[in-house]
This record gives structure tokens, C-alpha cells and sequence, in this order.
């Protein structure tokens, strides 16, 4: 183990690089970050925090532990129509955290930058006893008043999915020893679970055609019901065409139950939206435009009919959790 | 102690309230929040964490650990010439943190949101282990590229400092039962370390006037050298001129080793800046529009005399502590 650097030489040494493109960071050199939005668009902006042993193991590779927090903030940002821009990290190290740790999870932070198109714009590293804690601050740009927000929904609007869903929660199970599966299978799910997909590419797209939009991460079925209360509507969910990746559907057909898992689990970080039924052939399109599958999996209603999905013989399903509670 | 409410019902009975001034923070109710800079500025971001045990004490008053946190980056906007408008803040709760505490918290982000002038935007509130940690991302706007930097300071120019320094550092002591003074200097101090006093209506009149600047967190010495370091220059600080306090006077009186402290300990959050000797009547002008004192207590040099803190007799101080370091 290399002896630990000292705060300024950390920052120097793996965090400034990826300021570099950053006019506005200045190298990580002074107390603050400037940046002017394009002529016409507004700042969109979101923050998370993660904490060790709650939202990720000691044993998770720290490239993957850097890649999941950037990009669970592009996937907010995605769903909200918005396109990245730049990040603010906050970092509490421990003085055991070997200094290889830190220089993987930097590296990951680069090479999600290089494939996303954006840039660290300043932080904060601080000192901590334990769990590893961060915050990432992302900000993103949309043109002025088009933010995509959760409370446009109307009934008789379609509902869609970017992707497939329950990845991330039977990932997590597979993580955990939990489940059954072929080996390439837990592979799968857990490297769905470990780095998500944010869908940057087809969120930006949603703007003016989607009515409201929100990402997967607490569950599907919690985080329609927030776009549901946020819209003052119901939602009805046709839960076999809830889609599934193969592993996903290979789970699934060995284990029914899962269905709860898949519907109510969290960590997707796809896009779930409402577009009214008359832009049923433009959603296609930007799917495609995107090379990005987009299922319609039910429909808002009458906000008195409530929240359910229902099974191919019409029946609603009992889910017992409602999706992931951050206590 | 009362039940533990969900994370859902924190964010809307503690949080919410505090964004209800900002359109663009959706009630807390969307997953990002929204801003568009006055015409002309553009965004100026910092960010800070916090963790109980290094940047507080558990025993210290909940209002109080907000409202220095929301203050520490204040005083970054504010060195830098912005001006704030609102806030990003990260919230990591063990289930036994009492809800009263929670409360109390949130409460003294109020009382100095309507203080300083500013909203919560938006936030995320996660489960830790323990301990409790924070982070806040300000957001302030300044006419594009008039961010003071730290680079910018030149050979010749004078170096001020905003109100008095070391009382942060005198508190510290003073709250860990380490300073021998009478009760109400120890009282003073200790309000100073846990409460500092955001320089907001100074910094952004300092914009075209001063060359560089910084806020004292560190330490002045340290800070000190940070804008040295950046504008390539040195710095000679007569340690008679440094400004303090009646409390702070009263101590160094009694034991004069504590111009060590003084000079090099943390958390004063006053601007130190550069500016061109030209200047002097202007900064004396802006000093007195802004009811602060603003004291004279040195000249950046040719680089080559390196950064000295000099006795009455122009004796250099032998400073063995640099200032804060992080780890």
C-alpha cells in the first residue's frame, strides 16, 4: 500500500485531469466553478449521495462505485429532458483507504467523462472515520421552461419504458448470493446493477413529446406513483409487457414471484414517460432515432382508479413493497 | 423522542418548506431543479461536506452545524465576487438520529436562508451507519468572467483582510476547554467558530476592484499562500496589522504565543484580497458602504521573497503550523 498523499496532492494527482476540459473549473485551482448556460437554455440541476455498506459493498470494484454515482445523476437529468454538462464531487476518505482505491474510482470518473461528454467542475474532499461517502452534483442545460417535469400526465396518456426493466434489483439479489441463475446470467444482472445505463442519448429527445417523465431508480411501480401523484392521475400497468432482459425473463420463468421483484425493485435508471396516444408514432421514431428499445406498458388514468398492474387475465397483481425507502 | 418519519415525510415537513420561495425547486417535488442566470452572469458553484466528529461535534447545536455549513459556502461566493441564490443540500441520517435534531437542523437553514437571501433547490436524503455527514452545493451568479480569482494578484499590490482574524480558531480551542479566558471572551469565540459571518455584501463590491481573493478557511497564512501560489508572487504580512477581535486581543495579551494560532488556524471565513495601491481609496470607500472593517495588512512581492509574517520589528515569525490540512 502506497502511503496516502496529502489532500492537495490527491486532488492534483487524480482529480484536476478531469477538470482539464473545464474552462470554468480552472484546474481545480481556485474555490469555485463558473458556468454560462447556452444562449436560451437554463441550468438543470440534481445531486445524490451514496454511502459505503448502504448504497455500495467495500468489496464493489471503486471504478464502478465512481461510474454508478455519476451516472444514477445522468439519469435524472436524461429523464428530465436535460443534456450533462459538468459535475461537483464531494469525497470522505477514510485514512485507511489505500490510495489505489481512489485512483481506480478516479479513473472510472474519467473514463465515464470521455463516454458522456463531461467534465468535473470542482469539489471537496474531506476526512471521515467511515463509511466512504461522496455527493456528486450534476448540472445539465435544457432550453428555457422545457424541463420535463413529473406533474404533466394526463389520463389516456401511454406509458413507456426505455430498456428493460428489474435488471438492477435482480442484479443486487444476484450480488447478494440471492439468486438462482446460470452464472452468465448473474453476470449480467449484477453488471447491470453495478453500472447502469443512463439514457442520455433518448431523454433530451423526450422534450416537447413526452408529457412527464421520471427515471426507474426507487422501483417502477414507486416511481410511476410519484409521476402519478406529482399528475393527479391513476396508472394502469399491463405487467407482462414490462420488458425483460433475457436474464431477467430466464428468472422470471423459474420464479414467478420475482414479478414483485422486477416491478417493485429498484436501480433501473430507465426512463419511464407519458406521451399522449397521438404521439405513439414519433415515440417510435426517437426509439429508433435512438437505437433504443421504448415499450408502452400501460396507461395513465382517472387519479380515482388508483395505481395497479394487472396480469394478462386483467387481474391485479398484490405487490407487498411498493419500492426501495431510502430508511 | 418521536417516531422516525419516513424519508418522504423529512423532505416534506423540514425540507420542503425551505424551497418555497424558489419556482425552479418544484416543491421538492421533481427530481431536479431548474435556473436561469440573470442576463449578462453567468453561474458561479462550490460545494462543501461536512462529517460529524471532524466538522462538528455531535454535541453541537443542530441550527448552528446548518447554518455553518450553508455559511462556509457563502463565504466561497462571496470571496469570489457572486452573489448566492440557492442551495443543493445532501443529507446522510442514522436511524437514531432523533427527529427534534432533524428539526433543529432544518430550522437554522431556515433562519439564515431569510438572512442571506436564498432557497433550498433540491437535495438527497440517504441512510448512514453514522456518522452524520453533509454536503451543500451554493449556486451564485456574477457578471460573466468578473469572478474574482485567486490568480490574479500582481507584486506591489496591498493585501486586506475583512473583519478580524482568528477567532474561529481561538473558538475551537475555547470549545474543547483548551483557552484560559474570562467567560464572555470564550463565549464570543466560541459563537464566531460555530457561527461565522459570511462577508455577502462586501465580496461582490470588490468585483474590478480587487486583483485576487480568497475567504479564510484554511487559515490565513495558508490561504494566503493558495493565492500566492496561483498568481505566482509573495507576500509579507505585518503581524501587528492583522485585525483582531477584543476577545482574540485579550488572549494574545495574556499568552503571545498565540499569534501562531492566530495566523495559521482555521475557519475565520473573512475575505483576504489583493488590490492595486490605486485602489486603497476605493476599497476604504466600499469598506464604509458596507459597514465592515476592512484592514490593511501587508504587500504581495516578487515570488522569489516567498510568503513571511513579520514582527513590529520586522523580525520574521517562525510559523511551524501551515494551516488546516484536510487529512
Amino acid at each position: 500500500m502506497t502511503p496516502r498523499p496529502s489532500e492537495f496532492d490527491l486532488i492534483a494527482e487524480y482529480f484536476a485531469p478531469l477538470a482539464a476540459d473545464a474552462p470554468g473549473a480552472y484546474g481545480l485551482g481556485d474555490d469555485a466553478a463558473t458556468f454560462a448556460p447556452s444562449a436560451g437554455c437554463e441550468l438543470v440541476l440534481t445531486v445524490d449521495a451514496i454511502v459505503e455498506g448502504v448504497h455500495f459493498l467495500p468489496s464493489d470494484p471503486p471504478a464502478d462505485v465512481a461510474r454508478k454515482l455519476l451516472r444514477v445523476s445522468l439519469s435524472d437529468l436524461a429523464a428530465k429532458g436535460a443534456r450533462q454538462r459538468g459535475y461537483l464531487l464531494t469525497t470522505a476518505w477514510t485514512r485507511e483507504t489505500p490510495v489505489e482505491w481512489i485512483a481506480a474510482f478516479a479513473r472510472g470518473l474519467g473514463e465515464d467523462q470521455s463516454e458522456f461528454g463531461l467534465s468535473l467542475w470542482g469539489g471537496d474532499t474531506v476526512s471521515t472515520p467511515g463509511p466512504l461517502s461522496f455527493s456528486l452534483t450534476a448540472i445539465g442545460e435544457i432550453a428555457s421552461g422545457c424541463m420535463i417535469r413529473r406533474s404533466g400526465g394526463q389520463a389516456g396518456d401511454n406509458i413507456y419504458v426505455t430498456g428493460t426493466i428489474g435488471d438492477g434489483a435482480l442484479g443486487l439479489k444476484a450480488a447478494q448470493g440471492e439468486l438462482d441463475a446460470p452464472v452468465q446470467d448473474l453476470a449480467a444482472l449484477v453488471a447491470r446493477y453495478r453500472v447502469p445505463s443512463p439514457r442520455v442519448g433518448f431523454g433530451p429527445r423526450l422534450v416537447g413529446v413526452a408529457h412527464a417523465a421520471l427515471d426507474v431508480s426507487d422501483g417502477l411501480m414507486a416511481d410511476l406513483a410519484h409521476l402519478c401523484a406529482q399528475s393527479d392521475v391513476g396508472a394502469r400497468i399491463d405487467a407482462a409487457s414490462v420488458p425483460l432482459s433475457d436474464a431477467a425473463a430466464a428468472c422470471l420463468a423459474r420464479t414467478p414471484a420475482l414479478i414483485e421483484t422486477i416491478l417493485t425493485g429498484g436501480d433501473d435508471y430507465e426512463i419511464v414517460f407519458a406521451a399522449p396516444p397521438d404521439a405513439a408514432g414519433e415515440v417510435d421514431s426517437l426509439a429508433k432515432a435512438s437505437n433504443l428499445s421504448v415499450t408502452r406498458i400501460g396507461k395513465l388514468t382517472d387519479a380515482s382508479l388508483g395505481i395497479s398492474a394487472v396480469d394478462v387475465n386483467g387481474k391485479a397483481l398484490t405487490l407487498a413493497q411498493k419500492g426501495f425507502r431510502h430508511f
